[in-house]
């Protein structure tokens, strides 16, 4: 499936709201299943990871199959992932959530950041650690494990649909990461997704301002009409410059 | 990848042994992970399950896209598995061992025998598990799930190399059930590993026989020199009808 | 909240169907969590569990408080809950799916089998698994298990919204089980879900019928406008005595 | 740890009363984790098993060490166990658990069974459980597996203090095993814990057959004094025959 | 249950000491489950997070029932709770160890920050995480998760006994935390506890400082005679002013 | 079983060299589970953990003898491996990966670091984690508990085979912990496996600096014939003097 370049309005959005008002918005369209539970960044980021899915599907590896000579092979398909993945995408790895052998280290994560892939994100773990979170490269796991991937891990296929953490994921579906972690949306809704959620964030920002200033929840969590009037009014030449 | 048909002596003598023996062959070519860990059959059968494997995978579902209307669609990827599984062969699901909702149901399970495929295996559950463990069809699951699939599961694609209870399946890899479980024997390995787990067989009934008897393991499991002498000339004549 | 008696022919269809059927029914309501998953019948019986929730929920015991004495009080909300339940409910605990001590055992699933309550439903376990599997009275349980609920469970109060293996059970929801496992029917759909689910199932053994005969899935699973002429004109009759 | 025989008496009562009877003793003794959670049976069996722990410990499987040729030691202590467990005793596996591998198989159960020894339990899984179920030996064990133990186990050492499903057994200490499973008697305690169990099983029985004829729980379960005079005016003469 | 106003000497001695300490003297009191495992704080803090518990219960969502409209009712529990837990109380929210999920963010913990709650507890996840753990309010959870909680928690009531991380607790109980977690000491215990504890660092302290100058664990941890006598000249005056 | 005092010359190559590099170059052995999975450091370190290890054995807790008298037993087990853990090794520590009680705390991990044993790895919990994370002393642990070891454990026996995290550790192997986590090489393998690490991290810090330069994975990673000539060329110097 081909997909028009993200639009960078929508890109510029998604870095500045919450992982937590872009699964909201998605919650009201009954979509639940959308958060990737359980997986950790390596690192703190001022921004958000924003980028779309380029994924890379794992199954349990063989041992007759899977030896280190199977690298030997520079189109073996993970290999060819990390290649091919376009610039401002993130790769995402289906590892059926086994995470007793990494999914990939130091070396692919510095040949993906040099080629401007943004980030990495895997239901699995990887090795290390410690030099990639300091690389400035955004990276979520589930865990850290020094094992390498041929141990547990066979690359199949890349750039179809997975699924990540339990949560589907095609290709060219947006992820997004803070430090809640990382939350997949479906490409169709990518832009008005993007565009509540900055309103409600604004909303919310609002909110909170009253709530630490001693606001009770009643008629403002969530606003009630005479709190939005409040709102509109104090962000009416706001609005303008969006 | 195309396979020539698997070879009927083959099969018989697949049918005629123990998963565990079939495993012990194939750990002895350093193959520990094979065994689909957790998998039970819905009812006893005779003989083993014995068949090429026929590979559906699963990504979890998405409630916009994985609605009753989808199964409108006949060449949805799960019923079009389900018509085009050759004779002869098992259906292995891969449902990322995930089992709160039915990988499939009776209906399914019916074409699948009537068209001659010899059993389904799945890490998912199976519904309508009453009714399935009556029809003299092998199947093999992790749970009993009443849920419709499509609440957990999205059909994909199908006859690729899957994970299926932590075991990597290639299309045409060898299946066979008994109460134990599954075992998938790859392809390449199924004519040595069938023959060997037949030899090896004839010698364990010998052992146990001498056991029941009162025999120490000293000596006799495994067996020494001189065991194996008894047991050849015990056997001399049967090895030349097998 | 109280409730009219459940339609005695709601019950009726509600005995005739499947698990499966009416999971299905509440899916296309968009309702995807009302299985009871991971629970199994400690016995087979002929029809359906059917009947009304009567809840009691369980936190975890405390060692100076749950201790034998505990049950010199007749009033303990365990005991209480047993005397309580109407007859023609099921009565349902919370045990948080913690199963390593027995929810109950068979003197209280007799007592309840006496005062008219028609099964039980637990996400822990139970003792007592042989006699109560000889009962004739329909038990759900996670697993078995001979430890006194005192030691991990204490009963704090009943008749109040619960969850069970993961799933929302009101007092006066109903619950349906079968070889499958339970499910459990908001009350408020109990009605409409009992007649689609029984005519969902004529058309059912009607396309099971034609598979068995050699149908494809194509035009038969769903039912295209011709199979469903067909079917309406076979049914036509027996429409009018349901 | 040296210990006398068990007393006859003592193996009697053993042998019929219940498991959950024996760990309400226990609990009332402030043990409240002697029932080993999660393993089933692999048949039914009359009786219960009773019988004096014998153990084996297995930690993991190391490739290089745990090869088919390390069975050619017929002191490999795996072996050595099942020939040296005493009859009367049951041979207690520690598998942490872990039942991916089977911890052992039918030649092996055979031969404990013609030494004598009473049972098995492991919370690992076994192999061959199909003709293992059909011996008249009673095996408890968490799951079947087929895979060889050697691909995940490496028996190390035996009679020594282990933890079986999370449960400490001690050599000599007392197990027994009915449907709900199996519980762990500290030696010490066997005598006592039979005969109480014994007695309050006299005592249920009385109380189930007046709950079957409609008595209510409140003074009758537990028995208040007046219900405890009916039982003992209906027990006197029996007692003198125990 | 209503109680007095906690003691403000035992809120100073429980802010001093380490949760391990506490642990201890409830388990000198029979008492094995007291501690919260597997919740994390979600920030560093200077001292103890000390408070009584206020609860609030949360059961599986609905779909049907727990939609975004669902907190337009602002006495819908969840907001109820937060309004109405008393100052110098902990919010112990139980989500039945279900985290994929949030439990609450960041506007919920300024509300109950700003009305002199000190804390939140929850077996669940909480959202917003960045922001939350730069608030300077002690929020301990077992995870993080963007998704809002309608999409699987339902809150039903609050105030009421409760179990949280498989720990019961009831209202009024005494929570503390640290950076190993958070213990329950029930209430009735609070006052004699924090004084044992105390007490127990003051030699705690003095025996770690002999092991840093090079004594063995023998005669030392646990302190013999001599070693308490050396411990009480060194003390005798500091007890006074205590 | 005796060692030999370790290499100087290998220990100090394993403190230079990562995990993930020794994990791959046992797997290249084909040892693919050597990894400890699922342990943390409690805090950063500068160089590597590298020690002999020693072993300690828990079993489950019972009631009556796991009390706090036990410990008045300077002969205790658990205390008499912290007193002979030679200077120089690890404290190893097999808790069956039962976190729900700490393993050990901050007093213990005072005496070892004085005693010059150089770290501790459990796959239990540790308590007193806020100061044990600012001794200079290396611990790596599942998880965080308050509790007292005894609640959970029983230490049984020390030096011996353990399991730990599902890896076999033997006394004498050694252990290796950075940021990824810990590895076991058994004892046999160190000296080569820690000289093949030191001289493949060469390579690949080499590849690492061309990958950085903008060098495609093709033909650099793994090397092919002419960059390794290039390595060759560039560390002919450097290889002298190692």
């Amino acid at each position: 499936m081909q997909h028009h370049a993200l639009n960078p309005d929508t890109t510029k959005l998604l870095s500045s709201v919450s992982v937590a008002t872009l699964s909201t918005r998605l919650f009201a369209r009954g979509l639940r299943n959308t958060f990737l539970h359980g997986l950790s960044p390596l690192s703190t980021h001022a921004s958000n990871l924003v980028g779309e899915a380029f994924t890379l599907r794992y199954i349990p590896a063989r041992e007759d199959i899977d030896v280190l000579a199977a690298f030997a092979d520079y189109d073996h398909p993970q290999r060819a992932a990390v290649e091919q993945a376009p610039p401002g995408s993130v790769l995402v790895m289906d590892c059926r959530g086994m995470d007793r052998s990494a999914a990939s280290g130091e070396i692919l994560m510095t040949r993906l950041q040099r080629r401007g892939v943004v980030g990495m994100v895997s239901d699995g773990s990887v090795r290390d650690a410690g030099p990639i979170s300091q690389m400035g490269f955004p990276v979520y796991a589930k865990s850290r494990s020094a094992m390498i991937n041929l141990s547990l891990h066979h690359a199949v296929d890349f750039n179809i649909p997975i699924g990540c953490a339990g949560v589907p994921v095609y290709p060219g579906d947006i992820l997004v990461g803070d430090m809640d972690g990382v939350v997949c949306i479906p490409r169709k809704f990518a832009d008005d997704v993007a565009a509540e959620a900055f309103e409600m964030e604004q909303v919310e920002d609002f909110i909170l301002e009253r709530v630490r200033g001693g606001a009770p929840l009643r008629g403002n969590y969530p606003p009630d009409e005479s709190t939005m009037q409040l709102y509109n009014e104090s962000h009416a030449p706001a609005a303008s410059t969006r």
